[in-house]
């Protein structure tokens, strides 16, 4: 970046790395929320949490922005320039487009509901549940009115964009269509293969010094930088943070290591991608990861491609007998086994890799029509009940807490964040298709234990993009295509059916 | 607090909320720098922080203020109210005295002084210090200037204002030359009679994760709420955090127990005092510790007053023996020798409860001639040496290190808060003498494990007070009179020649 910039580029990226800088502290006080707050410290928390959200909407609708957008356009700009600027347009766009009484009211709904869904999921009452979702549900619709009068997009599309910049449900019908065409069969199939194996269970119970120890080693094969950030504790795993400390949180049962194992390598996927951002652009959106949908592809290219790999479970498992000690369990075929085991189950969180898609185009097709107004909340658990059944076979009827009501997102107002689940998984596939055909001995090289051709083709792809291209131009870069869901079944077909 | 206030007094009365929520973040954040931030995460902290730190003082200096606070003084306000305003007041002058330019410098010099200072003290390097030093000085003094032109204080004066707000040098004088005159012989008396003790060693070593329960059940002990507050580690104990959500920190060595424990204890002074500010006030000044000095007089009140009495070794010793095995050394008259053992060492914060006060003293002295400019930085190893002595009895000469170059409190800015340390052991013996005079069956109640005489009497007096007052109307509420050394040579007296 150089500093003899016109007037207007320059105070806009002087604008955001004050924004950097602010947020630093509010991800921060986020991630403490989560692993270190005692009970009493809430109120407090929310508070200066709010205050500070106020603040940075404050300061990204200052009504000198949209001069100073204007300005920059006509500056004589490099092109990493022009993409910073297109990146802080659209956010700029994006927060301009919301009254504040709307986001404020939005808030404070989807704090009342979520608060209130803690105790109203165990109890199983959708009754108390639906009005609190009602209010959510008017206020996400009224943000989507808004957010598509700026955008020109569809309601649904609008939300979407926040979140997946770019992708259109079109695209999502087109990928999500082919998969619901072949999936369900895919799942009766394995399930069938795997009738016939036999898997050992691992005998716990598994102390939890121990699982966090074998979470640091699993980590440092992933090349997490410890200098640059931390593993900790907190009731939901996330990656937090900033990019040049990132906090990431695991949970641990004793009677089970394989989900914090592999919730560590999901999350430390996240972790990296922060890590390797582009370092000179940092307190700029240009440096900022691309979108939800990359971001789980990085996770899951680290939990599935890698973690449901055959060769990869030959490194794992010295590790595990390192930590929790010798038993037949852990010998790298039963280990894989036990990695890519598939139950269809009731829960999202809970999914292995080849059910788990048909959680999130059931979300995908009731969120779509209840923000484009086809469908009302009380509509929801008949449409879940029947895509339930058809998707995975199972009854959810009068299943509220297993069904409608088991995910955060909706009470706490994220429409459109779902797809990008599934476009991560996909999108990750298509990474890994394309390492093989750069580099045929790819699967010989994780055998042999060399993972840093995978981390050096994502550093190089994508990590280092940041949000140079959008995600169209991003992926035909990075795999010579766009985006083609047929990567992620072969993907499956290979890892489940071979 | 009524809302129907008149407009001046609430609007300062909401900026201050304001700045109480973002405060919040940026001293999470700042907790979060010693106890958990890894190494590259430093350089964003430090913007982060000190971009807070620029928006907190631009919203200290708005120019409203001026007419919003002579507007205030005009209302019809209660007492709480008044108290409230004197309070937001004075923080408004003192961020009003400095020019932003000073500030910054002042900011810059000291942390390129004290980032050096970090590898010159162990290097012995004075020659190396001195120069840094000296701009240090220089804008502390200039600092000392503007506050002394807008207070009409000496400029020694103005800056120990900032910290122990209402004490001035002449009534420092006072109590330290009562001090002075008696101390060194006490601390030769009490090393002869101590020479005749016998006193056991405890046998290490003390794991970590032992000595970390023993503190834990310390804080309980002393009453800790720990659903608002936790302990951690970092290299430098502090008390941090939140009132609402406090942060301690220790740090261990496993070759001694004692010095975590008995400073885990004095950081619980510090803070229930926090967690027990007047809540309906919290995010005024008027809820805020009274001063530096009454803060160190709770700590104090806990590590020293309650720490070594006789009979409070009688709790300490279950607990010790509970965590670490027993040994002879856990007897409780041998524990309570253990925690009164007096030695003249070279080093402040090893100093015991006798000679503390004379590391005090020296650097009083010093200080306040610094600032006065009788005295220039390169006089200070020569002083140092000749107080030492006097005082001491030690020979320092050459030996920097653990000489003038041991603190950290000049080399970073901080002129005027060394009083404080010795100040607050002084209330805090004229606290427990207000406490017996109430209560004559006081020690026996602590014998008895009855803390909570003592917890209550602070808690109304002191607590609960929070900046209510000016300090001598606290003192004189809290204990009948003024600051009057005479209550702690008495302390020290029953405690180490009875």
């Amino acid at each position: 970046m150089t500093t003899t910039r016109t007037p207007a580029y320059t105070e806009l990226q002087q604008r955001q790395q004050r924004l950097h800088h602010l947020t630093h502290l509010q991800s921060i006080a986020e991630w403490d929320q989560s692993a270190n707050m005692p009970a009493k410290g809430s109120e407090a928390r929310s508070l200066a949490v709010a205050e500070m959200g106020g603040l940075l909407h404050q300061l990204s609708t200052e009504p000198v922005l949209k001069t100073l957008l204007a300005d920059a356009e006509q500056e004589d700009l490099s092109s990493d320039e022009r993409a910073n600027l297109r990146e802080i347009k659209r956010a700029w766009s994006a927060s301009n487009a919301l009254p504040q009484r709307l986001v404020e009211a939005k808030s404070l709904a989807s704090s009342r509901c979520e608060h209130a869904w803690r105790s109203q999921r165990p109890a199983n009452d959708w009754a108390g549940h639906l009005p609190n979702l009602r209010e959510v549900v008017a206020l996400a619709r009224e943000e989507a009115v808004c957010l598509s009068e700026a955008t020109g997009l569809s309601r649904y599309d609008a939300l979407m964009d926040l979140y997946e910049p770019g992708m259109r449900s079109a695209e999502v019908d087109r990928v999500f269509g082919d998969l619901r065409s072949w999936l369900p069969d895919l799942i009766k199939t394995v399930q069938a293969k795997q009738a016939q194996e036999t898997v050992l269970e691992p005998v716990g119970p598994f102390p939890k010094a121990a699982q966090r120890a074998l979470g640091l080693d699993a980590m440092r094969l992933m090349g997490f930088d410890f200098d640059a950030g931390r593993l900790d504790e907190s009731a939901h795993p996330f990656c937090g943070g900033v990019p040049e400390d990132v906090r990431m949180t695991t949970r641990y049962r004793e009677d089970s290591f394989i989900p914090s194992l592999m919730g560590t390598i999901h999350e430390t996927g996240h972790g990296r991608y922060e890590q390797n951002r582009p370092r000179d652009w940092i307190t700029q959106p240009l440096s900022q990861a691309r979108s939800m949908g990359l971001h789980e592809s990085q996770s899951l290219s680290f939990e599935m491609q890698l973690g449901s790999h055959p060769a990869f479970a030959k490194l794992l498992s010295p590790l595990v007998i390192k930590h929790l000690g010798d038993q037949p369990a852990f010998a790298p075929q039963n280990l894989n086994r036990l990695l890519t085991r598939v139950h269809t189950g009731l829960i999202r969180v809970d999914a292995d890799e080849v059910t788990y898609p048909a959680h999130v185009i059931l979300r995908y097709e009731i969120e779509r029509a209840l923000m484009e107004g086809e469908i009302e909340c009380e509509d929801i658990p008949a449409l879940w009940d029947a895509k339930m059944m058809e998707l995975l076979g199972q009854d959810t009827r009068g299943n509220f807490k297993d069904g409608c009501m088991q995910d955060v997102h909706w009470g706490s107002g994220s429409f459109g964040y779902f797809p990008c689940y599934t476009l991560g998984a996909m999108y990750a596939a298509q990474w890994f298709a394309a390492m093989r055909r750069a580099a045929p001995t790819l699967d010989a090289q994780i055998e042999a234990g060399q993972l840093q051709p995978v981390f050096d083709w994502l550093q190089t792809n994508i990590w280092s993009q940041g949000s140079r291209w959008e995600t169209p131009e991003l992926v035909r870069r990075a795999s010579g295509e766009a985006l083609n869901p047929a990567h992620f079944k072969a993907h499956l077909q290979a890892r489940y059916l071979a």
